[in-house]
């Protein structure tokens, strides 16, 4: 539907996308206001295109296809002229949106969308003072967005339903699979339970109920493997048996509240707890081992993602 | 190392435990207090030895034998005498835990471990009173525990260094991945983990930002993937680049911190809340679909873990 996207801001998430884009053929511009990072992201795009074709994610062709299709632009002007959708991913500070957005608009041909990639910030606060605001909207990615799925859609006040209805149709013909929030909340979705899980993740270590490294295991060979087929709401109600969630929850339900009772209730992290669990982890994965650790979990996630769904390449 | 187990207590979790030691070849006896629940017991097992080789999880021979390995007794006595080692997984109740300890502890061997499969309940408090309170351990399953690795050891305050030694082997003899706790905790770790993420989803519904089942996509393409194949800790650490995890706080924490703030709190769930998830997902998973999407949920569970790891029937 869309030909021409543009990124703007060519950090890890704006070179995320600008992957994401390229693999499904689409022509991309990209701006950063740093040139250099501008040049930076080039090479680390070229360098992510070829583990994905190494690992068989995508054919080797399709990285050189995909090098012809990306241009970096010096202004945003140039960037985002011509396109039809526009991805931004600068730092998240509300100011600076505000002001990128407003020049966004500017340049944008009439009809384009303009998506924020913000994690923290509303598109009501972000399209407040747009001439256009009706076509600003939130599509937020998760970590590495061409490989993982989930995109968060979230309209902002004076966000048109055509905006979010263009964006959802969009994110759906990249193989990506979009949820369409019905409020804004700081997180969004998945980064408000990620923000639960990991509040109490730090506190089973500060309280000395597990080890860094057996917390990780935990979740990956427990309640990961689980929440990678079946959400919370599903797992609950097959927990259920014939009375699904209501019995689930009648039956579990005095067990939960002793858990909830003892969980961290921290509205900011205790130092201690930052500093236990980073001397731990960086005992294991130390700074020179960062880069392969990282391959490893894309590998991982590769051959799980290609047996939960078709494969990029066809 | 153990060659004769026994399972006590024929519901769910106690037939996962017989599927999960009949696949790697052991005999099991099995015993319920109630008669027919026994007898329901058998068929069950069957039929998921059956699935799971129509799966291609173990091969159809493996079937067979394991049927020959399993012998439902009638006595608890009988059920327990030679076993090296017990599974108890009897309803969450305090005072019935502690009777079948001291019965089990009566007849069994005297070097067998007696492992609780309890969720809620701590061997310190199901240990007392015993006479060789040093052999009982909480050795806590994740459902179902013939496809979900995790295993969480919690030794009570009298359990012994060898008795917690002796079950962390054996189920890694079993192909299981176990962690040791350190302390005793209300749902251990991964239930700890679950209750947060649990709380949020459900006020997530209840707050009216996303439906049921936007929050179940959410995590199934969003964080679920990414937590099987890497826990929260190495994931936070991986996010601040060079920095690591110190790094991923510092830059990050401003935003988990207003997360955190708007999180929801309670210790116990509100009705109303109960009431909005089950009707939303009693309407798109009814009560007649329930196996079907049990059975969905354990084929995806199963090709996800042929990828990521060696299968059963090696």
């Amino acid at each position: 539907m869309f030909r021409k996207v543009a990124c703007v801001g060519g950090g890890l998430i704006g070179q995320g996308w600008a992957i994401t884009f390229l693999i499904r053929g689409l022509h991309v511009s990209l701006y950063d206001a740093d040139s250099k990072r501008s040049a930076d992201s080039m090479n680390q795009i070229e360098a992510r295109l070829r583990f994905l074709s190494e690992r068989g994610w995508i054919p080797v062709r399709r990285v050189r296809e995909a090098l012809k299709k990306i241009v970096v632009e010096e202004s945003l002007k140039e960037a985002v002229q011509g396109a039809d959708y526009v991805q931004e991913s600068v730092f998240e500070d509300l100011r600076l949106k505000r002001k990128v957005f407003r020049e966004v608009e500017r340049y944008a041909s009439g009809d384009a969308v303009l998506a924020s990639s913000s994690s923290s910030l509303t598109a009501t606060s972000i399209q407040k003072g747009m001439a256009h605001p009706e076509r600003c909207v939130v599509a937020h990615p998760w970590n590495p967005p061409y490989l993982i799925p989930l995109v968060e859609i979230v309209p902002g006040r004076e966000t048109s339903r055509e905006t979010v209805e263009r964006t959802r149709r969009f994110m759906r013909s990249l193989g990506k699979e979009p949820i369409i929030l019905r409020k804004e909340a700081p997180g969004h979705v998945a980064n408000r339970l990620q923000a639960a899980l990991l509040r109490e993740a730090l506190n089973i270590v500060d309280k000395g109920i597990a080890s860094v490294l057996d917390v990780d295991r935990a979740v990956t060979h427990g309640p990961g493997l689980r929440w990678a087929v079946a959400g919370p709401f599903l797992t609950l109600h097959l927990a259920g048996g014939e009375g699904g969630l209501r019995r689930a929850i009648e039956h579990l339900g005095p067990s939960y509240e002793r858990r909830w009772r003892t969980l961290a209730r921290w509205t900011h992290v205790p130092e201690k707890a930052v500093e236990k669990a980073a001397s731990s982890i960086e005992k294991h994965v130390k700074s020179t081992f960062m880069k392969e650790a990282e391959e490893q979990r894309d590998q991982r996630l590769i051959r799980l993602l290609k047996t939960l769904q078709p494969s990029q390449s066809r």
